[in-house]
């Protein structure tokens, strides 16, 4: 057994909290740029620390409840031969309590976070998981015991390597946030397992649910053992071929080769297709790769995918996956509005996806879109007491659907978990130039450039609601450094100044402005992002948004929902495209927000004919006072009707 | 066993063909209106009677090919102990059979039909399945020999009492074809056996696939025999009971009960729900039942139904079934164009439903329904050559739905055969005031009018391409008779004249101009329904239709196809609202067609992004002058997109 070589530094007083970089990419080849530490973020806004204080006081613990109640912690208890009694569950399981712990892991890494009792219950699981793994190192409680047999018989259904690779990125943020190597013991141990059974020279074989990609990458990151970024390769490579790695037969007997992502190699794979989380982590998976080895042939499909997904398939809240029906992407400009199955989890792999294209590349666009996935189809996964969940994010209901507190295939709520928790890491960047800031939190950044040198900022804003940044210069750096502000591509007209001085040069929209220059404590940056309201039309072979428009402001889509227009249904309201919508800060709702208000048109429509001769509708209809609220927070309310895009035209 | 009691008479002098009605209400105690045969109707007209022909000539023949090669025929000779070999194909394949023979008699009883090759085929066809009958009763191939044990085991799944009615409509079309008893005879010992199993007092049970409704109740007319319509009755009334009379398990362990349409009582039913075609055969099944016994809660839910189907679930085609998955109707206003299911089976089903509520009431609006379903959502289903089948008719391809040879499940294809061959039956009815005409196609008209005077008329039109119809009487009754002219929905400002002399009163659309006098031989009848283009819009809150427009001409409904416009991508060509159309008559195309040509824009959009701030496209476009043809007509020719619904507005 190796024992791992852990890279990463101990905190040391220059951070915040734990320095834990949600995505260790700072030896990474082929980076452009470095990862912060989650500790060295401070959030102090009052749109997301208050979702993450909520997250570590309320949901971690009500979501432990859930693991132990489920039988989830029992599994491994019985794994260890602690609890006499049978398997209970589903046998992808295990990889709800590995995320639960990765969550827990960076809510300790976080900055200014001091939670004993969180940090117990984690050293407590972490040993129960211990417990559960075989002398050979295999760890799946499923598997165990009367199942025992059954190990490694269907790679394509039995999501053994899925759950490995929640096992893996679980013992890196186990290790990052602690220093223990407890956990990074079992997951090393199972990977050296498994590449001894499906390793190069070995059987062929490779997972019907990617995942374990991401994890192994991350584990040579964390143990610096490249053996652990070939595998991932080498499970990559196994996609596609005939006959396929994915043995034996298909459990899902009406599912096609590319709901699993096996129709093609990965390297020649262009379509986005299949199951959208599946798909989007491997994809996540491949950059993953090509970070670490340059590998272009993973590189160029990746960049020719993202491409892709977003000209053709992505929702425009950042939702993917069109069809409830196999949880897979659609056709090309398929993206059905109330039928939208846009999983939580595929808009979180949207995220994970592009913060390792943005970490490769330093392109804006990236950023963006992982902002806007965020800000819109991420956080409606999530209720505003922390504590229910949707798995499906329509963009359009009827009152039917409401955020459920646990699911029995649980993957989303651990998942929406372990991303807020480590939400600070995906703020900012690092490279030779300088700090990148790509999320605009009010809050302190303690960043260490690459050269050792420190750079600490402090941002005061209401961003999303405000598209103001005052950043002030806590502690500069030496030399001369850069100072990279991201101007988001919706915010033309946006302009800097550093301490009232322009910055020469145009803020171009989905671009980083680059200030560069030797930093005096007390410099102040200020960042104005215009935060017009943006109707948004879809392309027109978009069938479902035709005729639409939808309203965004700043990072966030807007919604109509029902309990603001009391006596209206908001299904038969228009609105006209050039009218206008003023935002309406209301700190008094959904904890507060800014609203849009404006204006639109009621045309009771329930009594009209299917088909109508002519385009005019029977009534003129009346005119109505319409909000709009964030996307996000829709269903926190009185259920009722709600709609993302919004029928529009004079007519 | 009971010898049946046929009801229907011999073909004598006065009629065209055989009179073979093919839904016997002559004697229906709750019908409004009274069959004609097929034979009554004699087409002359060049859209249906060369489709018609090509039926009898081609189509007939191939079916019977595919039946053979396929192992149906051979299943049957097995069971009857001439064919040693496994059953082969599917367990409700002998429908296919029977669909067949219905079709070859109601072709036999076509005004001038002498086919003395295709009267043998079904002879020997019907032998076949005589002699694979078993002592008691029992048919049905699959459940012979080694599975004769599981006979009734589950009725949800198995389709015996579905194949069951396919039956009992052969045998009936058979013996009113041929005057032949020999498949009545099969039928009714069958049907003894179902009553004794499954009648009032025996088990309970019903069939998950409706269909035995309709072939008991048209078992019941033609022998005279009220025990099949109360059997029907009984079958109805074990729907949606607890526990279930569908028994025992789910096959289709997805499929919810209103899959099945056993989610409720029938009476109690008000959601067009489940599986289309099931839905529909169920529907109209309900209303032959209470056309025969007057059952008020059938009654009233089958108008419920209808009204409900019209006014959230039908396609503008005609077409039925939005999902794929399952086949189903979608939830209201759920009408995607690309993905939309309309099975040819369910708009035949239209069909039969329709002509059922239009003997029940009178009212042009069944009529005008039937109408629609006929000319696009049924028709679409053949090739023109009368060789290939669509069994999915979606309303928008980017052209890869071809029309294919046959089907592992080939419910559609000898299902278009019978309505097709049957057609002539559907075009006029009488009443104790005189005739009707539904349906405008040109030929001879030879009714037998209730009292048993002849009234022959004569129609010359270009119908459905103009909407000029002229009637000549040829043979008139004796005493004074109303002749009830259909004027469509569609037909604002029609009018009638007779003998040059306008008719009193408004041509109302959606009603029947009844003009009653004292006919003459020699008298002339002018009907003018005005065939302007109709571009239509759809509810507003149909997500697929929103921002578009169809266009609609006469019973047609049109679409852009690929084909037409070289160099233009037809996904791209917007159309302006108040922009005119103009029919062009085109002898060469597409076996003679009126096109319509009008001007579009064509805004490229390949390179567009997914979303766009505002409302106007990066590109004022090009003028592009356009072609549509009829829906009906699409993909007979090379393969591309097509489009029924085409984006509108100026912008």
């Amino acid at each position: 057994m190796t024992t791992p070589a852990p890279r990463s530094t101990p905190a040391s007083p220059a951070h915040l909290g734990r320095p834990a970089p949600v995505i260790a990419t700072g030896h990474s080849p082929h980076a452009r740029l470095r990862p912060v530490g989650i500790g060295d973020v401070r959030f102090a806004d009052r749109f997301w620390q208050p979702r993450r204080e909520r997250l570590r006081a309320v949901t971690l613990g009500s979501q432990f409840d859930q693991l132990e109640h489920t039988g989830r912690l029992d599994n491994f208890l019985r794994a260890a031969g602690r609890f006499d009694g049978p398997f209970q569950g589903r046998y992808f399981n295990d990889s709800d309590v590995y995320k639960w712990v990765e969550a827990a892991c960076w809510t300790l890494a976080g900055a200014g976070v001091d939670d004993p009792a969180l940090r117990r219950l984690v050293d407590e699981t972490v040993a129960t998981i211990a417990a559960a793994q075989g002398d050979d190192g295999y760890l799946n409680t499923y598997f165990t015991f009367e199942r025992e047999g059954e190990r490694w018989s269907n790679l394509k259904d039995h999501h053994e390597l899925y759950c490995a690779g929640h096992l893996f990125q679980a013992a890196v943020a186990h290790h990052r946030a602690t220093g223990e190597t407890t956990l990074l013991g079992v997951a090393t141990r199972f990977a050296a397992l498994i590449e001894s059974v499906f390793g190069p020279g070995g059987r062929p074989g490779t997972c019907g649910h990617p995942e374990i990609e991401m994890g192994l990458v991350e584990l040579g990151r964390e143990t610096g053992e490249p053996r652990w970024v070939a595998l991932a390769g080498h499970l990559l490579d196994m996609r596609g071929r005939e006959p396929t790695a994915l043995t034996p037969g298909y459990g899902l007997d009406s599912a096609p080769p590319d709901y699993f992502q096996d129709h093609a190699p990965v390297r020649e794979q262009r379509a986005v297709t299949g199951h959208a989380v599946r798909a989007l982590y491997l994809y996540a998976g491949m950059t993953d790769c090509h970070l670490e080895t340059g590998d272009l042939g993973l590189g160029e499909a990746a960049l020719a995918l993202w491409d892709e997904f977003q000209a053709r398939q992505a929702y425009v809240t950042g939702g993917a996956g069109a069809h409830h029906r196999l949880e897979s992407f659609g056709d090309p400009y398929e993206l059905p509005n109330g039928r939208a199955y846009a999983e939580t989890c595929a808009a979180i792999a949207h995220v994970m996806w592009a913060w390792r294209l943005l970490t490769l590349t330093g392109e804006a666009r990236f950023a963006g879109a992982m902002e806007t996935a965020l800000h819109n189809g991420v956080l409606s996964g999530l209720s505003l007491d922390g504590e229910c969940y949707f798995y499906v994010n329509p963009l359009a209901d009827e009152g039917e659907h409401r955020r459920q507190p646990w699911f029995g295939t649980a993957c989303c709520p651990p998942n929406i978990a372990r991303l807020l928790a480590s939400l600070p890491g995906y703020a900012a960047s690092v490279s030779p130039e300088g700090l990148w800031l790509h999320l605009y939190v009010a809050g302190t950044i303690g960043a260490t450039l690459p050269g050792g040198d420190p750079f600490t900022l402090h941002l005061d804003t209401d961003y999303p609601f405000d598209g103001v940044v005052a950043v002030t210069v806590l502690h500069p750096p030496r030399p001369e450094t850069t100072l990279a502000l991201r101007i988001p591509a919706w915010a033309g007209g946006a302009t800097v100044t550093v301490n009232g001085e322009p910055v020469a040069g145009p803020a171009r929209p989905e671009s980083y402005v680059a200030i560069r220059r030797t930093w005096r404590a007390g410099d102040e940056v200020r960042l104005d992002l215009p935060m017009a309201v943006r109707p948004v039309t879809a392309h027109p072979r978009v069938e479902a948004d035709r005729g639409c428009l939808a309203l965004l402001r700043g990072p966030l889509v807007y919604c109509l929902e029902g309990c603001d227009h009391p006596g209206i249904d908001i299904r038969d309201v228009r609105v006209a495209a050039g009218d206008p919508w003023v935002p309406d800060s209301r700190p008094d709702l959904l904890g507060g927000v800014t609203t849009l208000r404006g204006r639109g048109t009621h045309v009771p429509a329930a009594g009209e004919p299917l088909y109508r001769p002519g385009g005019t509708p029977s009534s003129a209809g009346t005119p109505v006072e319409l909000t709009a609220i964030p996307y996000a927070l829709w269903a926190n309310r009185e259920a009722g009707p709600m709609r993302v895009w919004l029928p529009a035209g004079d007519g």
